[in-house]
């Protein structure tokens, strides 16, 4: 589980990285990859990994949350693109025999409180201007 | 932690059967309760019981992944409301004494693929026709 915990933190990392070979290495050569909001699917490592390497701007990643047991994991971690941000994202992983077979993460877009609650609840302020 | 992962686990069965009084037993009297997107925060037990209380809607809650430890704890779970979604969402726990005492979530949104990465990724249909 230690193992596991750690599988996750280093994925985050060697991508903030760009350490390429090493996050590789983290991945079982038939990983899945899944973005549920555009229900999106890359099937196997190389693929994946020509995914990451392509993704436009200068992204960077910074863990706030991580959680696993012995089959899954979660990182929650704040995210950034070109200056805008930071806006927080978390990434589920699934294990196997000490790899990551399965990610699928979420990307949630900040959005303005419905009225009918300000009676409950306080606001606070932007972490950045954009 | 097997205590922990009940928890979180009866956080959404308790809410989705609208059982106010076990729902606000697995809670600290001065939890503190979070949404990321909104920057909107509710302070304490009675407060946030009232909100989810009057929260509009005929929503429903469904667990897909449970994850904790012996301080933290995830649900990623899917939700629909009214006949829309079901869309995934996702609650972030702390613990301290066999209760909750922090609450995080997450309602991330469909959005559509951007263009430029066609080569790499298969798409599958929504769940459901809204």
């Amino acid at each position: 589980m230690g193992g596991n915990r750690e599988l996750a933190e280093r994925f985050i990392s060697r991508l903030e990285a760009r350490d390429w070979g090493a996050w590789a290495r983290l991945l079982h050569p038939d990983v899945i990859y899944e973005i549920p909001q555009s229900r999106e699917r890359i099937r196997g490592r190389e693929r994946y990994l020509q995914f990451n390497r392509e993704y436009p701007g200068d992204w960077h990643l910074r863990p706030k949350v991580i959680i696993a047991d012995d089959q899954r994991g979660v990182v929650w971690f704040e995210w950034s693109v070109d200056g805008s941000g930071p806006d927080d994202a978390m990434a589920f992983f699934e294990f196997a025999d000490g790899l990551i077979t399965r990610v699928t993460d979420f990307w949630p877009e900040p959005f303005e409180p419905p009225a009918g609650r300000e009676h409950l609840v306080e606001r606070w302020l932007p972490a950045r201007v954009h």
